[in-house]
């Protein structure tokens, strides 16, 4: 391979500047492979939108190129725009087992089940793709069955991390493979894409069993009450675990949660999850046991509105209430943005008399940067390109290759969108490709777009006020109106005065008009607008949106 | 004052179940004083919200008994609704001096300053008002010039803590009054209110000094580059740590953004801020001084989108350009919910080439545990009511008063509007007094209400559509339209296939109304508004507002 000339291009489109959508293309001549096809969840000036879905509008353009999607685990950050996007560009689908059945669910629900190609890859297989070949190599993850990819170009081979930790002693399978890592950094790794989320800590990530014990001592402590506890549905070893200790402290555990009972039939259908006889039961047979025997296990550990412990903590679930002396635990810390809305489902649960447990019982699936440093000591390639980040968590994961020796200019901090053209000769960036952000609201990807949403954030901040008058075609005499309708501005049954001084400012208005011989539609509103928004703003320092309608009859 | 079977009343009306809007009254046969008039700001369910104030009806009701407020401190949720309550119960203002300034800067903007008694009172120094004496006890806060309350009824001692930390090296004055407290715990006190903040944290906070040792070492290790810190505008002794650092290390110092250099002008006139003659320089002259001679001192620590700080990192200051190599610290921790938009900040710092710190250069302004539990047993109290927190706070603090041998039954964790009577025999809540949350929205008080949020929530949402009709007076008959508008649904001109079809299924429900010789307007607004959702969700799983005018011509 060595002495090859041409390149291989590595173009994220999407990943990079923040935490969501994950996506990189791998181009080598006539062949893309694509790594993850993630969503993110909306900001919080995208009012009113569901989901956010990457552009591939590079990939359709190139689809002759694009031979397939390989994903390294079931996040949704990692598989969530997978159905959006396969409408648009059926190739098949590389994944471990676990994963597949997830994205299979997915699937389903789209009704894409049919078309879509899905391969079951397991850990230390490879794929052959068009010039590629991937081997997928075990690591952990707070979901089970992650992979790293190790993709095998003429150009060199480059190590993509996915999201991991280091988990010596994991609770399902195996640890991750770092002799496999070992054994290719000693061959040459030409890059090194790997994860940035925690890039910021110090240490190590503890492991995933430390969970396990934390809960021991819980189901130990609380023996006289019911325990509740709240952790990430896709979280299927921390499920285990609450599995465990429910069942070594003779507690029958319920489920609770649509994508907590989605993911755990899907996990122990394909045997990632071990539960002992007559330990799970139906949230109906919860009344046919006393407190001290119950686990519930829930969705609503980021304080979700909709979800199941949130809906618990405000009295409006209808099957389970939340009773003094109950245990919640928090297995969980809050994603960044979320910790009001957690915090306020703690304060209900306190007021409710639960006792809130929310320090201990969660560690990160992600390295940290002992981690970090442990995967390049392993690899050393010749290229950092950091990934999975804010810009914040790039920078610190740059500063950590420093330290491990990787040279200063062999280390790409990207934007999404930038083509990365390397080989063991050389490494630039040579050019930039569309990428961006789709808005995904109820069934329209990609109609709401800026216009929309600066309307939303306008409506939202002072509401609207309508303005609909009549006028005689040809004549343009005032025929009816001006009728004056406002929503979210004030509230209306108290504010007749202000309502009627405005229609007074536009009848005059139009009277001005009038007098003025104005009759272009446009600039007869444009005047209504201007004086009634001049009158509100004195009047009451906002800025409702103003929309007179004109009806020609 | 033993034997006396008067009871004091304690209510709250605000400020529990929450951080912010602090108020508290205190009645005794015919005198109410009121503890801190403080504003909140809105939740993020509050669109629109400029700030929300406490609901005085109480006060009102009972206006001639209200004989004062005592303020504990300058902070927005201790002083932010005096301008508007104010306006409605004109009584004297209490207050150490620099808390005095604060209020009369807010004052002069609601042009209040005339009809608004003040008294300064210094620490040591007591009240008489009404049937109550006040004593003002020095503590240390985040912001100077804080005092206890010691509360003198003829039913006992109550000592209010206002927020409080204790602080052994302050930077401005002394240290907390300790000696006071626990001169008062001697004489015999009934009731304790001490701030929660920090109630679930262990151990003791650090001394505002550390943060000035933090600045030295990183002026010390920054001397080439240009120095950006962010703080908190009211933290007066913070400032003059930077303003100390700076002139060690021959630094000009710039202010920045308007509250800070507001608060600045009103501290160094007040003498709490000793600056170095020809320290504090005009943004206008930093182009006279090389990068390494200047310190910016900015507002924006949250991230708040106006801010300076914000403005500097998004490239939209008029004035200041980040560059590569400048060093920006926060010296602010993110106040929950803040912490997505201090993050942005932080990334688009990052992009621009700044290096960011954002760990050790700031000390939280609240007691810990250590400092709660010193307090207690200074002050031994009769009765414990915990004040300024969530309700999570709260039930921090009621376990640290159980730990400190205050008996169970003589802990008050209370809501806001109960009633608390107590004297040295008993104690209990006997009632319940209104209180609540008044919005403000630009000029408008309470204009905004339920109604409204939920409109600007479902506008936020999915957008509203307008249908106009035109019909003829008595007959009914349709003279024009029906013309449909919408804001914030689609991106109208790639809909327009999607508007047509919605005028089609209102002329539809016109039809079925005119066959069904539905004439009553209500009736008819009702059957267009159910087709067309009904036909929206379908095609597009949203639900716009609906909103069918109707103009009779």
């Amino acid at each position: 391979m060595k002495g090859n000339q041409k390149k291989l291009k590595i173009i994220p489109l999407g990943g990079l500047e923040q935490i969501g959508m994950n996506i990189t293309a791998f181009e080598y001549e006539d062949s893309i492979i694509v790594v993850d096809c993630g969503l993110s969840f909306p900001e919080d000036d995208m009012l009113g939108i569901d989901l956010v879905i990457p552009d591939v509008t590079y990939l359709k353009e190139n689809i002759s190129k694009v031979k397939g999607f390989f994903i390294t685990h079931g996040h949704e950050d990692h598989i969530g725009a997978l159905p959006y996007v396969l409408k648009e560009i059926n190739v098949p689908v590389y994944a471990t087992k676990l994963t597949v059945g997830i994205i299979e669910n997915k699937l389903t629900e789209h009704d894409l089940l049919r078309s879509t190609k899905r391969k079951i890859v397991k850990h230390g297989q490879s794929i052959n793709c068009g010039a590629f070949r991937v081997e997928f190599i075990k690591t952990n993850h707070s979901i089970a069955d992650a992979a790293a990819l190790a993709i095998y170009s003429p150009a060199g081979i480059v190590i993509h991390t996915g999201d991991f930790k280091v988990d010596y002693t994991p609770v399902f399978g195996d640890a991750i493979d770092l002799q496999r890592l070992g054994e290719l950094g000693k061959k040459g790794v030409l890059a090194l894409m790997c994860d940035s989320t925690n890039a910021e800590r110090k240490g190590f990530t503890a492991s995933e069993r430390t969970v396990g014990k934390t809960f021991d001592n819980i189901f130990a402590e609380h023996k006289s009450t019911r325990i509740i506890i709240a952790t990430f549905a896709s979280n299927v070893d921390r499920v285990q675990q609450i599995i465990n200790s429910a069942y070594k402290y003779g507690r029958k555990v319920v489920v609770e949660g649509r994508s907590m009972v989605n993911i755990i039939n899907t996990a122990s259908e394909l045997g990632y999850l071990d539960i002992p006889n007559r330990t799970l039961i139906d949230i109906e047979q919860m009344k046919n046991y006393p407190d001290e025997q119950m686990v519930l296990i829930t969705t609503g550990s980021q304080g979700e509105s909709m979800a199941a412990l949130s809906r618990m903590a405000a009295n409006l679930h209808r099957k389970v209430t939340i009773k003094p002396g109950d245990t919640v635990i928090f297995s969980s810390n809050p994603i960044p943005g979320n910790e009001k809305a957690v915090s306020k489902v703690i304060n209900e649960l306190y007021e409710k008399g639960a006792d809130v447990i929310f320090q201990d019982a969660h560690v990160s699936g992600h390295a940290c940067q002992e981690e970090i440093k442990l995967i390049y000591s392993l690899v050393r390639p010749k290229y950092a390109i950091p990934v999975h980040g804010e810009y914040r968590h790039l920078m610190a994961h740059k500063a950590l290759a420093e330290d491990m020796g990787i040279d200063k200019k062999n280390i790409f901090v990207l934007q999404s969108g930038d083509v990365l053209e390397l080989n063991e000769k050389s490494a630039s960036v040579t050019g930039h490709v569309p990428t961006g952000a789709v808005l995904v609201d109820g069934l329209g990807v990609g109609d709401v777009g800026t216009i929309v949403l600066r309307d939303r954030q306008r409506l939202a901040e002072d509401g609207i006020m309508i303005i609909v008058i009549a006028l005689e075609r040809r004549s343009n005499r005032l025929m009816a109106g001006p009728d004056i309708v406002s929503r979210g501005f004030v509230y209306v049954r108290e504010s007749e005065d202000l309502m009627d001084e405005c229609r007074h400012v536009v009848e005059h208005s139009l009277d001005a008009a009038m007098d003025k011989k104005i009759t272009d539609w446009s600039r007869l509103k444009n005047m209504v607008k201007d004086d009634l928004s001049d009158f509100l703003w004195k009047k009451t320092k906002r800025s409702p949106m103003l929309l007179p309608i004109i009806m020609e009859v």
